[in-house]
């Protein structure tokens, strides 16, 4: 069994906050700047160049690739780290593509979170004219899987309500069609247990800075199937994805499996912090964290409904259809929400009227739930959204 | 006057330790463990979501960028950091490709950085047939700029010798042939003073782990001139190049000007040691700079001409034609540099018999270009690398 109160104390949380925004940026691990400063004045100052090699500077993203990788159910040796998620989609993506070279379209759903959207867009128009991004309701991705689709890319879980995709029958029935398939994991790894081998995945990409708790511009990381991994052929095929990156060749010749999904020089400092991230992963049991999570999910949802009759419940009610966050509608939801962080209840809004909650088990216990209720219901109750806003307004101006 | 004696104070250096490879990876400026610590602890532990406004992450790569500009020679607000370089690469390049969609070939040479080539491979592929990278001597390249050349993407200064192309002339040659440039500035930027807007440059790249000393896996930076800055069509569309990133529209409208080259979440930790190093830099007049550099170049080819007759100059004898480095051929050169660096003399060896050595003012002097002359002297005298070399192999395995 995890032990929730031990992985809570390896959190920093600021005295007095409740954070409900773990899904939007994780708190930071207490050994974290321990493990950081480690590599700032023990390896950069004192090995310099030679931390490449003694420090393992070269080998960690995909070290730390394969520790992520059992979070998210991938065979060792196909996950690696590096870039920033939309740079991870494009890779994945093109790689996709150029497999399925008589097909023209992306499929993908408008409950993707936007930057998605845009690198197919900017991937498709390198590519020339023919080629089509369709986007359509997420309900309606399964009907629109037809034999014209190249790639289904899809986030699995909705970055506003939480709504999560099955990603084993939607898997499925795309390669039943032919078409491959890209997850991104944004909201899924660290916050339930994803399961990329099992369901069949083609492509997999996600970032650390949410529920794996690696810090602001943590890096993000890809998975490609060992099935596809020697025959993906890299578009952004830089030195570190070379089969011998310090031969300094000037062709460019694919590296072994995953390794050729690497770019230019890992960020070193992010990869310390996710390392201290993946140290508390390496205690957690992902059975264990769903079920705390839904715990957690459904104690919110009940008080909220029970104390705050204006929010309408905007995620799924069925916990087999949700992340790890709970979502509700409320036309003054962003000012509500100021006026809820000013309390020392950190959600976040998105447009046009969510009020957002994430619940990460390895920091937020029933105790805090019940005060985020509390706290939003006198809110509420009171009505202390116009006053509080208003002040937030004159503080930013 | 710069004052060089006060900047080597403000970096911490390994005792006994002679760094002749700033060029590869420059040394940490003491102030970088402070400045990283706050931002893990003081933002991102305290601020945590809010970090990103409160703290000013979102705003850090322009405004660091535009810290870069000024040695860079670039216009203020035309400068942009993230990523890595080889994607930075790719950007100018696909834009650049864009802007003349009535050409197919990119002009390079084969003293450029592979990963150079190697990125523009990928992008070719992805933009079909018809398209070629034509990769010619470095002394060639001015006789190679015809009217088929869409863009012209040279590193300035040759990552093995040294030798650096003339950007004016270069840039001036392309423009009369209706080519567009691509300058990869990772041996330039801080090795001696840039004038992008004076030359004429359309785009540039470069990384800030070398001669700027902002740490491994530092960020890289764009520039792109001003007269193209809102022409410009990003192939890696990413949402914080969007014009409205927050409203996550599903449509992707290109930001303003620089804005655009933005892809995901900058890197945070480590923009706070890039900021550390450009404190340093603030401090640094670039023509004093230069004329140091020239100053120590030529006491080591002087010294080692006269101390070391095996080893050959392969770097221009000519200071105006060359970087900030100094590179000797030598059949022997790999073993040699071991020794040499088991001695505390760092620089680096390039295949197949280059060694290699980066003078930098900000934190080597006139003394340590002595006691380096004196070792490697030493060791070519008595051939101790027969010796070392032996034991360094025999540790690696």
């Amino acid at each position: 069994m995890t032990d929730f109160a031990t992985t809570k104390a390896l959190f920093h949380l600021p005295e007095g906050m409740i954070y409900l925004d773990g899904n939007s940026l994780g708190p930071l691990p207490k050994t974290a700047a321990t493990r950081v400063t480690r590599t700032v004045e023990a390896e950069w100052g004192e090995m310099l160049i030679t931390g490449w090699n003694k420090a393992g500077w070269m080998a960690q993203p995909s070290v730390l690739g394969d520790r992520i990788g059992r979070l998210i159910g991938a065979e060792p040796g196909h996950v690696t780290t590096g870039d920033t998620l939309s740079i991870k989609v494009y890779q994945a993506l093109a790689a996709a593509l150029e497999m399925r070279p008589d097909r023209r379209v992306i499929l993908s759903d408008n409950g993707n979170f936007p930057s998605d959207l845009y690198m197919a867009e900017g991937l498709l128009r390198q590519l020339g004219s023919g080629y089509e991004l369709r986007v359509v309701d997420p309900d309606q991705v399964a009907d629109a899987l037809t034999d014209e689709i190249a790639v289904m890319m899809l986030t699995q879980v909705d970055y506003r309500t939480g709504r999560m995709h099955d990603m084993a029958d939607l898997t499925a029935r795309a390669h039943a069609v032919g078409a491959l398939t890209v997850w991104d994991l944004a909201h899924s790894a660290g916050a339930f247990p994803v399961h990329l081998a099992r369901d069949g995945a083609d492509f997999a990409v996600g970032c650390t800075y949410k529920y794996l708790n690696a810090g602001p511009g943590a890096p993000a990381f890809i998975y490609v199937a060992p099935r596809h991994a020697e025959r993906v052929q890299p578009a952004l095929s830089g030195w570190l994805g070379h089969e011998a990156p310090f031969a300094f060749d000037l062709d460019y010749r694919p590296g072994a499996r995953i390794e050729r999904m690497r770019v230019g020089t890992p960020p070193v400092l992010q990869m310390a912090a996710l390392e201290a991230s993946l140290d508390i992963w390496d205690q957690v049991d992902l059975d264990d964290l769903r079920a705390a999570s839904v715990a957690l999910c459904e104690q919110f949802i009940a008080g909220v409904e029970a104390t705050c009759p204006d929010l309408v419940l905007a995620s799924p009610r069925d916990a087999a259809q949700r992340g790890s966050q709970v979502s509700f509608h409320f036309a003054d939801g962003y000012a509500a929400m100021q006026a809820l962080i000013a309390h020392g209840v950190i959600g976040d809004f998105r447009a046009p009227d969510i009020m957002r909650f994430g619940f990460t088990p390895l920091f937020i216990d029933a105790g805090d739930v019940d005060q985020a209720i509390a706290i939003l219901g006198e809110i509420m109750r009171d009505r202390l959204w116009d006053r509080e806003a208003y002040k937030i307004r004159a503080a930013v101006t």
